[in-house]
């Protein structure tokens, strides 16, 4: 019943995709932190076609829930298209018929490349407690490597929301001459103590599950109970206050006492955590956290010193997770280092959703930017 | 190291109370919902001197988390004292050189009332989970019991903040002729979805901690972690994110990686785990998001349609927790139904606390509600 509320949108003109690519590393992926996991996989999506020079390649980077399917359908009869299919497609705002898009699952996420549930060949057990804890340049070196391997020089853009969109500043901190420019949505350089506070309170609620038991939890066949409150907690950081109004007010399910607010986080929590994993959940979100540009360049407009290519940034009003404050400070920070930056913040009550909500909205900015290159 | 950050202000110039005091009721108490549990104890405390005609007492109603010792000391060596020490005292804002105040520790909380963990002196045990789901009318009848006893037929005034300004809501609608006035601050006639929706994901946090046993712990001398998250999740909806910005920041606590403000939640919440009670605060929180006027009575209106005091409300424009708009909502209603009424929304960073914190913007339109009856 609580599909009408799903956050992904259902969009009927899609196109059926190639199914997900393989780039497996003999050698391994190599963190940040030093560890090294030997062979390591990555799983990538592409759709469009590459142009001969190479010029039209346009990278998205997904955030913490979605993997590398980011648009189309692999079969008609998919129920869902990939989780940004409302903008990447043919005659949409990253127009399949001029690009070719990229999709990179990063290290840590559990959609396919080498996470924490995926078997040690050595052990022949899940990595579990044993996964390193990743960072946003260690997502960043994912989507370089497949660009290595795509034989991609430079970017005709990058393009990502909320932890996307930190990756999409990363990027412009650490290649940016291999950017042509940067569309950075509902995200910031550095999560705002508010937020850290929500995602901290997460992280705890799944460590604090017995049954998480440290990490090492493969055997039991259960969804973790601490991963659906967390997730809970996430999804009320996603929605406005006024959308919670609008959506549930203080109405109650039919018949009963039980809130419908309640229902619906009950519902979209238990969703997630038969789904997604707690130990990719803990380290993706860790990474958001510790993210901060200002910390690791000195400031901001050191960290964005060297970036020549244009920067489209659009905050949404009602996102509190990153306020439009902060998309402000990037904005000026990228103006005092000389970049060509447009900041668009749209008003909207979806709150940090908006990115997969209001395509009327996002989709235009995004397709003149990408026109105007 | 975070008691510079704790809520309840240290106020030097207080004076030496008297104990609580014992109302035992060898009739029991009648909860709303039918349950009856006898004896019961309530347990109350007052300050300052009942004058002949009866006509100075004022009711201090209280929130969730402190109990009917709201002003004073019991030594003069406390280290803290009542709850509400910078609003009742000598010379403050419910002065008690003119005033005789009441506050009465409410069914379901855990300080010294009946309560979830006292012992069923038919079993020898405590109550735990069969103790009775209180509502906000549970608790106002307690006050009437205790106002009963005492020999007063009309309260010069009530007052109350947070879930203690519901209660003066409640107080407004049942026995409206027994309120010379009231002063309701960071409440309103219900709560709105998006903070049900964090006192809703607080409980979960309790009812799924394994150690938790359905409310039957007591077994165990052990905090238990479950009512320490819950309390991380309550503070968060307590802070304004610009108090947030302010105390924390990003900042870490020295020499380590560990955010300042996940040291304060774990500190703050730690604390409250070892002394209050986890079945009264499921309880306690569950009956302030039961509450709720316009259902009750059918509209605002009617809810406040016999009152004849005076009514003086204040909102706070960071407390996220009861925006401003609930309580404009309150004054309308009152308004509307004749009420001589007044709503000062007060700006401040300190969010829902404001009430504890900022004294010197409180006690002077209380102090002066006062004078003018």
């Amino acid at each position: 019943m609580w599909e009408e509320w799903a956050v992904t949108q259902f969009v009927d003109d899609t196109f059926v995709c190639d199914p997900p690519k393989t780039l497996a590393l003999a050698e391994g992926f190599r963190f940040t932190h030093g560890e090294r996991i030997a062979p390591f996989e990555i799983i990538y999506e592409t759709y469009g076609e590459l142009n001969e020079d190479r010029s039209n390649a346009v990278l998205v980077c997904h955030a913490l829930s979605p993997g590398a399917h980011c648009a189309g359908k692999y079969t008609p009869d998919d129920i869902k298209p990939g989780w940004w299919d409302g903008m990447v497609g043919h005659g949409k705002g990253i127009d399949l018929r001029t690009h070719f898009v990229v999709c990179v699952n990063f290290p840590g996420s559990p959609w396919g490349t080498t996470a924490p549930r995926s078997l040690d060949p050595a052990t022949g057990k899940p990595y579990g407690s044993r996964y390193p804890w990743v960072t946003v340049e260690d997502m960043v070196e994912s989507q370089r490597i497949v660009m290595d391997h795509l034989g991609i020089t430079k970017w005709k853009a990058i393009a990502g929301n909320s932890l996307g969109g930190m990756e999409v500043l990363m990027w412009a901190a650490l290649h940016p001459e291999r950017i042509g420019a940067l569309i950075c949505i509902a995200a910031s350089a550095s999560v705002p103590v508010a937020s850290v506070a929500w995602h901290l309170i997460g992280r705890k609620l799944i460590q604090s599950d017995p049954a998480f038991k440290g990490g090492d939890y493969y055997d039991s066949p259960d969804p973790l109970r601490g991963l659906q409150l967390a997730r809970m907690v996430g999804h009320m950081t996603y929605l406005s206050n006024e959308a919670l109004e609008a959506k549930f007010g203080r109405r109650r399910r039919g018949g009963t006492r039980q809130f419908e607010v309640d229902s619906y986080l009950e519902y979209q929590g238990g969703k997630f955590a038969t789904s997604y994993d707690a130990n990719s959940y803990i380290r993706v979100q860790a990474a958001m956290d510790e993210m901060d540009l200002d910390e690791q360049f000195g400031s901001l407009q050191a960290a964005f010193s060297r970036l020549r290519g244009k920067a489209l940034l659009i905050s949404f009003d009602t996102d509190w997770l990153f306020p439009t404050a902060e998309v402000a400070r990037i904005e000026a920070a990228m103006r005092e280092a000389g970049v060509d930056v447009a900041h668009l913040d749209i008003p909207t009550p979806n709150g940090h959703d908006a990115f997969l909500i209001d395509y009327h909205l996002i989709n235009p900015p995004v397709q003149e930017l990408l026109a105007s290159l």
